[in-house]
């Protein structure tokens, strides 16, 4: 196995009650607040008003930019860097999903630099430093809230990139499991589809060598969504379905699970590219692309991989060949996906035709092949597109 | 389940080649280093000489603490407290096992005091800052590597307790499995002992509620014990098993696996008076406390979690009662501390007797009955302590 680091500076507040903690922890950053958030859906939950509540026992003076998008775009960044800039802020508030907090971790870079934020965000530009963040999570799916990534898009060139500033990581998050209630059936199904692909991506479908205890503990991370991604589904106020999926989300992606380990993010890298052309909810790009994807790389390599994540995550039969197992287990995967968690399971349900496969799969492979479980060329990517048609 | 607070500063180096980050890590904190270590262990595995190389290359300015005893006694801490304020000490340097780094702690903390450092323990004073502090562990045992916590004994009044000072997590810490190869079979076993038992008294032998995910992580890092501290004790260069051990140390005690549980650490808190009065190691003193705790604490209530342990930790088979599962999971942690291991596995063999029992049952109780699995008073404390002789 690889050497590696481990640092997480997020400081995490979980549970029900948790929002009280807030009026101190942000008057620690200073009095200047500006509050990023997406649609009225925080308003609707009361959570708009309780934050208020706490920023007003704060002292803090607060600066506002809403209708953050699902896919946040690098205009909307533009704009609260310039609100930054302008009124001097001295700490971001992101209240909502990933889209959310991605959008405010871009602000807090861009507030530092004079120019359009997609410099940075395509590194023709750097900084070296970021305002402060403190986030309040209302769904569980990107782990944003515990990790110093962000994913920007720029529709005018469709466009989806990810991006790391240094010292990104939210300094303070507050989880609190009863903000995603109201999360609806098909974004907690792509929530969970994407919490599950961060360690696919990340961490289990690699050749490299890991350390086995981690391997076990993405399995028991896997596993429990397996378990509660349906219970919030048909029971939506379930504490226990919303706490774990909640904590699950952050520690999938908070680099734990990492061990080291160097291979692309290759779903991520396909479904960007969906996401960037059309605009479509990127955990559910994951669910259709990720079983196709593991139908492609099956080979006597990967399959006592994939057999392993059949047999102890989804009640695959031990005793299959490694081949015929790690079938099942794709089947098995595909039936959670689209069955246990009601996912439409092809591009071309969602209006999604074949015409930009080859510009897309020569996008997701701009930087090189993907390197990952196998290695992809954009034929291959092309390829694995179709599949999912 | 609790609300709870997840946060964890400490940034961790892991692997083969890590050392070489030393001298760029400690030169950030200043220029005056107290390297603090305890036999001569460090320089016979040729340790001392590679972190004194990347002290001379950081240009840092060394002072020594060596000696620190197995279990650290508050005069050492005196000492090297003395030192840090007559030197103007900027960073405190740990070298060694969960004693070094404990003892390093307290130091940290007694370096703003003028007095003796058990004031500080005991409570009697309180200080609001430490020095900072890097680590170079060499046993996986404590998780001290990765917490905020020490232990620190008085022998003069027969007294071990643990102590918690504001933000005295360290603040970088070097793993190097391979500075455990020469870690003998009785204190690997000890050690594993020890990490097994962080897992049982903070998170797992709990009546309170619990996120299903963190059980089955907790159950992880138990069973990454029973695979690997075998495999190191035959083979005590095998770079996986040692490396699993490790990391499974780190991750039992620094705060993940908690959630929130408010309960006492019974086992221990009963361990600590044994090593108070006899000076006996840790990690073996609870290995022989710990299945003759859970026989006694054993009923209808207890059973299921004792039983789940059984099943999913140790192989017990699933289809038993409750009752019969969790006394079948007791004989299999017995087999595995006392057989697999090798430790012995009463009192009486070490040389201890039950004159002291009584007192240090009531030493035990001190602040209040024991709260865990069931409440325990000085007299049922006194009976296991009978049981283990």
């Amino acid at each position: 196995m690889k050497d590696f680091v481990f640092h997480n500076k997020t400081k995490i507040y979980f549970g029900k009650d948790i929002i009280k903690n807030l009026n101190e922890e942000i008057a620690k950053f200073g009095k200047k607040v500006l509050l990023v958030y997406g649609g009225g859906s925080i308003k609707r939950i009361g959570l708009y008003d309780k934050v208020i509540k706490e920023l007003e026992k704060a002292n803090m003076k607060v600066f506002e930019l809403s209708g953050v998008e699902p896919n946040p775009r690098h205009t909307t960044v533009n704009k609260g860097a310039d609100i930054c800039k302008k009124e001097g802020i001295d700490v971001l508030l992101a209240v909502g999903g990933g889209s959310t907090i991605d959008a405010t971790k871009a602000i807090a870079a861009a507030a530092y630099y004079d120019g359009d934020c997609w410099d940075l965000i395509t590194h023709k530009a750097e900084v070296d430093k970021t305002l402060p963040i403190v986030s309040v999570l209302t769904l569980s799916a990107t782990g944003s809230e515990m990790d110093g990534g962000c994913v920007i898009s720029n529709i005018e060139t469709n466009e989806k990139y990810g991006y790391f500033a240094p010292d990104n990581n939210p300094d303070v998050s507050f989880l609190d499991p009863t903000n995603t209630y109201t999360v609806n059936a098909y974004q907690t199904a792509c929530g969970s589809a994407d919490i599950m692909s961060h360690v696919f991506d990340m961490a289990y479908f690699t050749k490299e060598d890991q350390m086995e205890m981690l391997v076990r503990m993405q399995e028991e991370v896997l596993s429990t969504v397996v378990k509660y991604a349906p219970i919030a589904i048909k029971k939506p106020d379930d504490y226990d379905a919303r706490a774990n999926l909640m904590w699950a989300s952050s520690w999938a992606l908070n680099g734990f699970l990492f061990d080291g380990l160097s291979q692309s993010t290759v779903c991520h890298a396909m479904e960007h590219e969906l996401s960037a052309f059309y605009d479509i909810t990127h955990g559910h790009g994951l669910a259709i692309l990720t079983p196709r994807w593991l139908s492609y790389v099956l080979d006597e390599e990967t399959a006592p991989r994939i057999k392993r994540f059949g047999v102890n995550v989804l009640g695959v039969n031990p005793s299959l060949s490694d081949i015929d197992g790690a079938k099942d287990a794709i089947k098995a995967l595909e039936k959670f996906f689209f069955e246990t968690l009601g996912l439409k399971s092809r591009l071309s349900e969602l209006g999604i035709d074949d015409k930009d496969f080859k510009a897309m799969a020569e996008k997701a492979c701009r930087f090189d092949v993907l390197h990952g479980f196998t290695d992809l060329t954009p034929d291959d990517v092309e390829e694995i597109y179709r599949m999912c048609l």
